[in-house]
């Protein structure tokens, strides 16, 4: 039995191997059955200092299949942070409300910030461009479901490579489990060297390319992200990349794939993904993003120590 | 026992006689007694991309009166929709979240739209000046409770027939019940042509005419709504009207009405009808609003197949 | 065994002296123990009408740990008040959707209106800059917990004393309990003559003064309030009386306070108190803010009727 009480949830980077492998099992235990009155009588307070429907909701969902209750704010202007009340002051205040805490912030560090300053567990749902732990966990736990296996996996991470958080943070989740990688991306928007130097001193193989068709036919999991315009100074470079990187059945036909190829998402998309992927068998974004809710649930579970015990 | 399992609130026209008339007997049934482990462990999905205070709170309460719980946003601002998210892929998701789906929508169509993209249940709660139909359940619910009987009433429409939704589909569900209608309006505003025809085809007996003096003594119940400013080029036109159709105490005793003459409005009223009317016997508006909560509550049982039974 | 089944909570000055012992006595019944299930099947409708996270966020945990909910809009431009309805009919409406109403609105007397209009209990949580019993409650509650009596104590008001409706409150308050009172402030921020006679006549102690360092050793409890920049027409004279109001640490340490004074603060606090005071023994108002809960639940309990007993 691991013990992962009053644990905060910061950065991926806190957890052993270990402790991924016990959440990730925790996580299938609460997919599997329900738990209506896990947490009956504990809060969880939301606070998100930035609009995210996903993350919010299935932390919501998430606390409220266990039996637990939820105080939220979701709109900042809304708060005494208005009058000037320090992050630090409200957050005090609102862990007198409750067992726990979710925060989003715009700011790299705040949960960190959070974290060090209340004593109830903080978990961090994004801050800046920083750490999103649970969404990691969440494509974690989606490779190991629809593959059946995390260990010695290839994957393929497509479109922006330099700026997606969630890439940078589940290439680190997957070195634990001898994956090898391809980077796939437009060459302004590379793998920052820093994270491939990380990756080179834990052994891990990768290699960079500029081309899907290249090392399509390698791939286990495809991981996409979106390519945003505004990262682009010259509109024409962006439709070039726009269209190279465009993933639809079509183009995935022309492509020699292999037949348990799993594509992730962390979604929204916009133009990098078609609608006529979405029936393929490949597709497993809508099913990672209902992972959020089990996966949300064994953090939260373990963190508050409620575990189901089997 | 009428099996509604899985079913989409869509249009009240997807609904039979006998349909309906099983949904109002079910409210009756959740307003008479109070169920509060009903829907115990069930998470409903309140997606309102247009405000609407009581058909939200009114959902709310009613799905947590059977101990069900309810994750919502009302602020499509604070949403992926605002990253160009389509509102198919924000369906998708959510429907791993929930049991089932409330949804308001500013677009004609989007209530389909949404429950031809999910498995689970989706209850319009408006879309665009379409369907609504879950207050045209309680408007029935309403004048059956209030006079006893849906059977062969005579109904006076009065005020913005040729916009009002509301109206639309209350005098097609009312067709069900062989009522008698006399449909009162400013000529600019009189119910639309085709909507007339379908009642001729189903031998709905029925009266256009501009004065509510001239019927006044033939109505059971006379459902008024707002006449609204903006639907006027000529302000002095709306003057006119405002003032001929405004209801009040002192206005109803110069008419010739039943003593039980029933008089319903949706709400929010603003200058159509007076305060003076509330604490008569005929205003039955605040019941009709509040019934909104049982009715709710009957249609959530039903779609999501937890009905007490006997 | 005190009835206050129904009861509104309008304004502190509708609560004997009994009462208000009372309570405070199931306030601390209520921290002292959980009870999940004592508002089971109960709705609370929150409407807010003028933002508040601490005051919303305390009543939502509030009632959800006695195993109720809560229903509510944070946004007034999200409801029908916008299309012109009267906040008569908005609450006569909620009140059929819920058990007892909260309300927080920006004008004076607006509470008291509809507690007028409706029949479930209503509790103010602000209306203008009026009245805000519950937090008189939890203030007493602290000073109650933190002394250990509330009888005969020698309680100091330093800031806004003119604005500061907190104060106000509480002054009233403990009238009842034989204080002796400071009133510290700068002359513009005085307290209201009406206020002072009222004191006067309940035979009431008090001195004013411009000076903490005058009066600092005599007192049991300080209470501080925020003096806001928008009262002064001249930004040279604010820049004076911030400073000579700024609690600190270090100012603390220059001044000859008992060893057991107790700070107390309504939150947010911005300028007028400095970090440095947090941990010292004298600050408790982290503590009264999460007096918040416990004080609302017993509110809550007594007016819905379902206390614990034994």
């Amino acid at each position: 039995m691991m013990d992962l009480k009053g644990r905060d949830v910061i950065s991926f980077r806190d957890f052993t191997r270990e402790e991924i492998l016990y959440l990730l099992s925790l996580s299938k235990e609460m997919e599997e059955k329900t738990h209506p009155d896990l947490l009956k009588g504990r809060v969880l307070a939301l606070l998100f200092f930035e609009p995210s429907t996903r993350t919010r909701m299935s932390f919501e969902s998430a606390m409220k299949l266990m039996g637990g209750e939820v105080i939220s704010f979701a709109d900042p202007g809304a708060t005494s942070v208005v009058k000037g009340e320090s992050l630090r002051d409200t957050v005090k205040i609102v862990a007198g409300y409750a067992s726990a805490i979710v925060i989003r912030h715009f700011l790299e560090g705040a949960a960190r910030l959070v974290a060090d300053t209340v004593d109830v567990p903080v978990i961090n749902a994004g801050d800046g461009s920083n750490q999103h732990p649970t969404q990691t966990f969440l494509d974690l736990y989606t490779i190991q479901k629809t593959k059946g296996t995390l260990e010695g996996l290839t994957v393929g991470f497509i479109g922006d490579l330099k700026y997606g958080r969630t890439v940078h943070s589940l290439t680190y989740a997957l070195a634990h489990f001898n994956a090898s990688m391809y980077f796939i991306s437009p060459s302004a928007l590379r793998m920052p060297s820093d994270l491939l130097d990380g990756l080179t001193k834990r052994g891990v193989k990768f290699k960079e390319t500029t081309s899907l068709e290249e090392v399509s036919g390698k791939l286990d999991a495809l991981y996409c992200t979106r390519i945003q315009k505004e990262r682009f100074a010259d509109p024409i470079e962006y439709g070039k990349v726009k269209d190279a990187y465009h993933l639809s059945k079509a183009a995935l036909n022309q492509l020699d794939v292999k037949d348990d190829l799993k594509i992730l998402h962390p979604l929204p998309r916009v133009e990098e993904m078609d609608e006529s992927l979405d029936d393929t068998p490949y597709a497993v974004y809508f099913q990672q993003a209902h992972s959020g809710v089990p996966v949300r649930e064994a953090i939260l579970a373990a963190v508050l120590d409620v575990k189901e015990r089997g």
